[in-house]
């Protein structure tokens, strides 16, 4: 099975990619680094890629910006960045990335939990994280040959937590988040936002 | 209590103006016609209208265009509408009017149940449904002077079913759906999504 990740580079798309490493091909893809690249807020970068890596099984995404910040200090260019990178990127690789994927395909996207459990200054990502589950549960309904799609929820993870110099303690590992990507994957699930803290649906 | 209805002419916003101009001070807001009147897309007409209106106390948005359609139908322009109009549209309604809108007043926005029950050819209105619920959530957390904003998520009207010559069974009322910016404007909470068909919480 070919599985595509993008964001592959990052914190929770490494541990996605070390998790299927052992037992599938897998297309690690960045925005800066790595043999693939793609820009989300582009769709022609989403075009070009899909082209360039051909048919696949199925592709996790873990990538994606939006902005935090306070509503006094978000900017209307603040939002844009959340809405045309992490929302519509997302939403594109499966509009684009479906004329790719074999029978029985699955995508994966990534949302988070400031979508149900909001905090201040997250009021831009909140919107866009709530909007993909949004898209996913209605996306299931129209995707042909068996496709299916789910986007995982990750709660803070550790190693970010970590880096940031943070209280790791609220966190959940890079690789149990990981599993979540493998559950929706693996499984026969469709429609799902898929919480890593508890691996079933909300 | 001075309270502005935008889309106050369309079919909900109508039965939001019928409801309440018994006993408020209503000025209702139309997008082509009305004494006020302004264009959701356009932070601009929005700066505008709250310029020309002043200070007021409740405001409540029904309304804000997205494009129903097939992922096959649906085109970048098509998503486009739906995220600048009636997403954007409706949180720079609070971007905005926050500045103008007095001590302990109210926002209330208008998604729909196309957010949490999907059909086919939802997929761009469920993502912006969706996300305007993850934007309420969110913003409800930092809003100053006591000033609280919830977001009404309305089934299917029976008007509108009856117009486009559908089966009205499932529908509500629109005077039943006026009830639910009722609860939200004269009520305590705020953050929520609210469902007419049981006025309570999502």
């Amino acid at each position: 099975m070919r599985v595509i990740v993008v964001g592959g580079t990052g914190t929770i798309g490494s541990a996605v990619v070390a998790a299927l490493s052992a037992h599938y091909d897998v297309v690690t893809v960045g925005h800066k680094s790595g043999a693939w690249r793609v820009n989300l807020a582009s769709p022609d970068s989403i075009n070009e890629l899909f082209r360039a890596v051909g048919a696949f099984d199925a592709l996790v995404s873990a990538a994606g910006l939006a902005k935090f910040g306070s509503l006094d200090a978000l900017q209307d260019a603040d939002y844009q960045v959340g809405l045309s990178n992490k929302l519509m990127g997302q939403v594109n690789l499966v509009r684009i990335g479906r004329q790719f994927v074999n029978e029985r395909g699955s995508f994966t996207l990534t949302s988070g939990v400031l979508s149900r459990e909001p905090m201040k200054g997250s009021a831009s990502i909140s919107m866009v994280n709530a909007g993909l589950e949004g898209f996913v549960r209605a996306a299931a309904l129209e995707l042909p040959r068996g496709i299916r799609i789910n986007v995982v929820s990750p709660p803070w993870v550790t190693e970010t937590l970590i880096a940031r110099k943070m209280d790791p303690s609220p966190g959940l590992p890079a690789a149990a988040v990981a599993q979540a990507y493998l559950a929706s994957i693996e499984g026969t699930a469709t429609g799902l936002t898929i919480d890593p803290r508890t691996l079933t649906s909300q």
